[in-house]
């Protein structure tokens, strides 16, 4: 079969077969089939959905475009976690630790941030030494020696993948759940896992803005890791504000020392639930607790026995920190000038825009417009209230923490914006996991 | 707003504005959008599909890509024929000469064959020395003399058709509706005509293998020239078998000779028919007479008193055919050899593939493969029977006109399978023309 006519099958609403699909994914890798086909297979793909069958061979063959981690010589199970993205959602550096602590090995290939969402690479590098850019050798020998190791992708890990979304993103086809559940699990696959647990946000402040629309993705990713032998959980959790207290690279770094130093502050306490349950489901997945309750036990020991603290400081050596890092909050570099934030009104915090908040990070210089932009680690906002809470016309609900003030304006204008205060309290107890979907099968 | 965004509209159904239609289309002509966001919109297009205004729109900014003739010289009302193909079908090389010896102007920009289908240039450059290479001067100098002239595309008209439609050709875009309306219409409109009769086929030798979408398609063209101000008609027609009694380019405009001399032979009934009615309507819509019937008795008027030859004579004189042209069939290259096709068993056919026929001719040398292949303007065939007639074993039912032997023989075996005879007549009286869509209104 002709590119064409499989650009026509799926068109016409057909479903591939596995190798048809990784015919196309493999002349694409290679350039034999140009980007013009390409996007208007992946427009019909949108528009015509695709069978769970060829999302996994989609996965499949564009996992198999590159290399896969081969780490056969790291003994145990290995698990990871990953999220589709939102502002403050730092859960990654407080769950490598804690997981490696609790004796899984955590092999995490992460990415930069984005416009108003954060990647945990540009967090890891306001550590002063710390290293992201490991060959696979290197990343190997640091997972053997702390049981964690965080990374970024190189150009050998899903090579489909870096072209596909670049071609996804001015063609109008990112919305697509098999396209976004394919690009998501073929690189976590590539790291050589054995049991994912996924983290899928929805709200306001997520990709998927709508419950139902993060359940059919969850479901396919479960289903697609599941089809390629992996065991498999997705939670459904909330992101109709920023989690945890802090937003902004090293003031996010901060807030995780704090909790894995045992010192919680009431801002924090969504950011330390959510890790505990994700850490709770990579420790059942990976085969080391009988529950999930006994995983959420070990998680709570991790951290209050400081081993998980032990492990992030061990991690951070291997991957060349400084020895100036203790693994201290104050061993993190801090903006020169902070400004509080004072509530416009009396009455309660009925919500706080996310986008809002990252992009007032982001005009701090605390985020990217483009892949290449350099970014100001130091800058970004602690949260003093969120949603529900009560405030008073004048009293500080947020601080600014910035290096240069010509961009203090701009950015306090925009954080106004994300704040609504009304008249009511919120409706309380919104729940921060919405929904658990899990493995049908132990494998 | 950016194309992606115009993509992203289309793909969730959205109405574009005319301004945003005529924006892509600049922008890709002038290659300001790439291929690749051209392709992904034209899917979401195929599968979301198009308003009437849309259609409109998009008909105006590819017509506006490029030259649109001024024909404010040459008196009277000019009128146009667009037949969207067949095999056999060469009403074109009729109607010209009859419509204008009929005292209307016709301005007709054709194409050349690709596959199966002939063209209305390749059959023209059968007759000796004459040039479907002129330049928009010369067209309108020789429109002003003799009142129709007969030429190929050029660069210049509607430059934005030609890159759509090779994008189209290999992303699987081809078959929608209003891309095709959009195609045909701009480059009709491109030649500065009044009023356009569309001869849209309908069968199993047609791109339109269903009535309804024929008619779909037809309704669609209808009313976008009609937007633009033009008076519309369009005929919906069988196209189950070869049209008239010639297949190849030479045979073809044979066979016209033939009728415009008054000589029909039986097997060309149809071919007379079907281009009187155009004809008729080509008079009705230009205004030359009041009804469709007058229009047909004029078409006819203009046979039987030789004007119709007479004016494609001098069509042909003035596009350089040489002096040994007079107008009669032996004028015309003629292939080495013939050889007989004779039925394969008794009874009755049932059906004649026109896609096998045409491929058939193709296989003799008569038709390309590829748009650069040079053709063999004399080879062909000429049908002494079709659907419905009694054959009996063994005897002659076509003739093969052919230049190399070698080819003689899987022309002959493609033949074999276009014909299927089975014992009971088939059913009689399919009409040729099966509906009329008319406009609305008289402008």
């Amino acid at each position: 079969m002709r590119p064409v006519d499989l650009i026509r099958k799926k068109r016409d609403g057909g479903e591939h077969s596995p190798g048809e699909i990784s015919t196309l994914v493999d002349l694409f890798t290679r350039g034999d089939v140009p980007d013009y086909q390409m996007s208007a297979w992946m427009m019909a793909v949108l528009l015509r959905g695709m069978t769970d069958a060829e999302t996994a061979a989609l996965t499949e063959a564009m996992l198999k475009s590159g290399q896969v981690m081969d780490l056969s010589a790291v003994p145990g199970a290995k698990v990871d976690k990953h999220s589709t993205g939102g502002v403050g959602d730092k859960t990654s550096l407080i769950l490598a630790p804690v997981v490696a602590a609790g004796g899984l090995s955590v092999p995490m290939i992460s990415g930069r941030g984005l416009g108003h969402t954060g990647g945990t690479l540009d967090k890891l590098e306001s550590i002063p030494g710390f290293n992201v850019n490991l060959s696979p050798a290197e990343f190997i020998k640091v997972l053997g020696a702390c049981g964690c190791a965080m990374v970024g992708q190189t150009a050998e890990i899903v090579p489909a993948d870096k072209r596909m979304y670049a071609l996804r993103d001015v063609t109008g086809t990112v919305e697509s759940p098999p396209l976004i559940c394919a690009s998501i699990m073929s690189k976590k696959l590539a790291e050589g896992i054995d049991a994912l647990v996924l983290d899928v946000k929805t709200g306001s402040g997520a990709f998927m803005k709508r419950t139902e629309d993060a359940e059919h993705l969850a479901k396919m990713m479960v289903a697609t890791g599941e089809r390629m032998g992996k065991r498999m959980a997705a939670l459904i959790t909330d992101m109709n504000q920023p989690l945890g207290r802090a937003v902004g690279n090293s003031l996010e770094v901060r807030e995780c020392l704090e909790i894995l130093r045992g010192d919680c502050q009431p801002m924090s306490k969504d950011l330390l639930d959510l890790s505990l349950e994700l850490a709770a489901w990579m420790f059942y997945l990976g085969g080391r607790v009988e529950s999930v309750d006994a995983g959420r036990s070990l998680a709570e020991k991790m951290i209050a026995n400081r081993s998980a603290l032990q492990k992030f400081c061990q991690m951070c050596r291997e991957q060349g920190a400084h020895a100036s890092f203790k693994g201290k909050p104050e061993d993190l570099p801090a903006a020169k000038f902070t400004a509080e934030f004072n509530a416009p009104a009396d009455g309660f915090i009925e919500s706080i825009q996310c986008e809002q908040v990252g992009l007032a990070s982001l005009v701090l210089g605390g985020g990217r417009n483009k892949q290449d932009d350099v970014i100001d680690l130091s800058v970004g906002f602690e949260l003093f209230k969120k949603t529900g809470d009560a405030v008073k016309n004048g009293e500080p609900i947020a601080r600014v923490h910035y290096n240069d003030g010509a961009k203090l304006g701009s950015a306090l204008a925009i954080l106004k914006e994300a704040y609504r205060i009304g008249p009511k309290p919120a409706e309380q107890n919104r729940p921060l996991i919405k929904k658990i979907i899990e493995s049908r099968k132990k494998t």
